[in-house]
This record gives structure tokens, C-alpha cells and sequence, in this order.
């Protein structure tokens, strides 16, 4: 069994491999180098990533044993559904796709997705329910990562388009501060509850999991919209739902 | 309610607009435009559709209320399966890889499996355990169009690739005689068991989503093998796995 903190250290080497910050879309995004369809067809397709954390969390909250661990899960809920005062990540969201100028009713209709995206975020609702509660906590850890790829995000959108501004990307400035809550737990979690070497590569094979799954998302939308001509039947198109 | 006729009709437009012998990777495919890489690549995912058919039909299959109804699904499986002497489908795709020189531990280790093909292929076993018996019988009409792409795949494949024979494509000849048999089952079904509007609706969709789930197949492969520089992190590469 390996030492608690070689376990740590072994799954951030696993982001500094796969995690999504790597991938050439995000380069492409932050780096300004997409058109505004390019951007809207980002925001469409993540709002369903988006609208199915809840699930996910409802799925892991449910196969928690305690109240105490529930709490803790039931404020990720909170972060994304909202209190009903105060919006949560989803309704933050979808200022951003009203931002880009998407019809809201058509962005929540999921009718122009791209089927890659649904079959990724499917299969992640379905891990969470079907693998082992340390498995399913394990796969909410790319949150050590996202900080850094929140940042490099925000800052390189405002200084490389016009058409997005502060308020448009607020989705993301609390995500700052609670994913690295969300991380302190889910870390310490599996640092505990990895209890034999099978179990630990279980932990790590969970996060390796999630990271291609991130990655998946965005080589559909990188084959679809940056690669000309490969737009599936049925999914969105440019200047398609404009608000 | 639209008469029977009308809604085979319908079935058949849509696969005239979203089957993927319309796919580009299917023209490259059966063009000789592909490398023998792009071509294992090709047969080492799908390897995992294949081998999934099986846990497919069994979802259907248990599901289904009589002998009668229930034999006529078996034989899908006997299909897939084999009978111990006489090889089935998976065995047969297996003389695929092993003829494109794949090891053949490998490939069942599914191990570079593209995670869009994972995802994919998990969404068709979800949709058929999930949705109504109707549908799950719906989506395996897709079958209705194989032949076409089995034999353009089969000609055009033996004439431009000197790493093919009859012998690496025997997987598709029984399929040319199995597939109509299937079809003209499933489509009865659908004809009879769909009794209002909605119900035919959900026939159609039901078939939109097995054709975009088989091109969302070839679009993962596609951006992966030939758009250059984007095999994801963990997949397969060419060389990789030599038998």
C-alpha cells in the first residue's frame, strides 16, 4: 500500500498528464483564437456538464452513511442549484449562453447537442452510481486541477473577446472558492477510505476516468466545430437559436 | 397516427440522412484512403460495439413477455455468440484484429479503447435497459441500412488494401443474410406495437439516437486517427500492441 501522500502525489501527476487544461481546445479558447460560434458551441454543450452535476451529487449523496458526510456533499448541490436567492452554477451558466446571445429555451432543451457530449456526461452520472462510494467520490477530484484552468480561463476570454465581459463569465468566480472546499474532502476522503493497494488504484483509476471524460468533451466539439465539415446530423449549427 | 407504411417511410429517411455510410471516415474507410493504423484503429474500437451487442440483446431480451418473442431475440446472441463450434460475431470481428496484426489480449482488454467509443457504446446497453421495449426494439433498426454499408465496406476494402482478404472480413458475409431476418422481425414489431403518435415519435427517435450513437463512433475515430496530433491521452497508437 502506498504512503497517503504518495497516493496524493500520484494523482496530481495524473492531471498534470490528462487533465483537460492540456487539451488544444482549451488553447484555442483562452488564447482567443475561436470564433463567437466557436465559443456559443462551448457554452451550449457544457451546460449540459453543467446541468448534470446535480444528478451526479444527488447519486453520491444518496450512498453516503452519515449525516455529517451528507452535509458536506449537500453543499455541492447548494453551489449549483442555489438557494433560490442567491443563483447557483447552473443559472450562472446560462448567463453565459444569454451573454453569447443563445436562446435560453433552446439551450435547455439539450436539442442541439452533440451527442458526444450527452453520451460523456451520461457515462459520468452512471459511473457515480454504479462504482464504489470511494470511486464515485475519487471522480470528483479533476476539482484540484480546476482552479488553474478556471483562471487561465477568465483571464485570456476577457483579454481575447469582445463579446464576453465580466458578468458573462460569472459562473466562474465562485467556482474558485469551492472547489478547493470541495477538494480538501474529497481528498481526505479517499486518503482515509483507500485502505489496500487495490483499492488505492481504484481511487486513481476513478480520476484517470474523469480526466478523459473531460477530455471527450472537448474533442467533440474540437472534431465538430474547429475541424470544417464535421458537424453530426441534428446538432447545432452556427447562427442556429440565436436569442 | 400515421399509417404503418408512412412510418416506415419516415424510418427509412431517417437513415438516408443520418446512417453512417454518410460519414467521412466510411468513405475513407471503404476508399482505400486510410493507413493500415487508421484501419486497426477502426477495428480495435469497434471491437468494444461488437462485443457489447450481446449484453444488448440480453437487456431486450429479458424484457421480452413470451417464448416466442423471447426465441426470435435469442438468436441474436446465438448470432454474436456462436453455438461452440460454429464461430459467432465477436469471435469473427477477433479474425479482424488478429488478421490487421492487433494483439489479440489487447484488444479484449479493451485497454486503448477510445473513451468516446466507451461512452458510446455504454449509452446504447443504457438506452435499451432504460427505455421503453418499444424503443429498445426500435433502436436496432439500423439494421434495415447495413447491408448497404456491409457490402460497399467489404468490396471496396478487398480492393484497396493488400493487408485485407475474405478471410480478415469474414465477420460481415453471415451478416448480409442475418441482418435482414432481424429487420424484418423488429420493423414488424414496431409497425404493430406502436399504437399512438407518440408512440411512433418514439420509434423515430429512437432510431435517431442508434444513428448518431454509431456516428458519434466514427466521429471519435475520425478526430483521433486522422486528424493528426489528436490521439487522446491513454489510447491506442500506431505500433502499439503488434501481434
Amino acid at each position: 500500500m502506498l504512503p497517503p501522500e504518495e497516493l496524493e502525489r500520484r494523482l496530481r501527476a495524473i492531471g498534470a498528464e490528462r487533465y483537460h487544461v492540456h487539451h488544444p481546445f482549451h488553447h484555442l479558447l483562452h488564447g482567443g483564437k475561436l470564433s463567437k460560434p466557436q465559443v456559443q458551441a462551448w457554452a451550449l454543450n457544457r451546460y449540459y456538464y453543467q446541468a448534470s452535476i446535480p444528478a451526479k451529487d444527488a447519486a453520491v449523496l444518496g450512498r453516503l452513511p452519515t449525516p455529517e458526510l451528507r452535509r458536506e456533499w449537500r453543499r455541492r448541490i447548494v453551489d449549483h442549484d442555489g438557494d433560490g436567492v442567491k443563483p447557483g452554477g447552473v443559472e450562472r451558466w446560462l448567463k453565459l449562453t444569454d451573454g453569447l446571445g443563445l436562446e435560453r429555451g433552446y439551450v435547455t432543451s439539450l436539442a442541439g447537442l452533440l451527442p458526444g457530449t450527452r453520451y460523456a456526461v451520461d457515462a459520468y452520472v452512471q459511473f457515480v452510481k454504479e462504482r464504489s462510494l470511494l470511486e464515485a467520490v475519487a471522480s470528483s477530484l479533476t476539482e484540484m486541477f480546476s482552479p488553474d484552468i478556471i483562471s487561465q480561463r477568465v483571464s485570456g476570454m476577457l483579454r481575447n473577446y469582445d463579446f464576453v465581459s465580466e458578468e458573462t463569465l460569472a459562473y466562474f468566480t465562485p467556482r474558485l472558492t469551492q472547489a478547493p472546499q470541495d477538494v480538501a474532502f474529497a481528498l481526505a476522503y479517499v486518503k482515509q477510505h483507500a485502505r489496500t493497494r487495490e483499492q488505492q488504484e481504484q481511487v486513481m483509476a476513478a480520476l484517470r476516468f474523469k480526466c478523459d471524460l473531460l477530455w471527450a468533451q472537448l474533442d467533440a466539439l474540437h472534431h465538430a466545430y474547429v475541424e470544417p465539415g464535421h458537424i453530426p446530423p441534428g446538432a447545432w449549427r452556427p447562427g442556429e437559436a440565436a436569442a
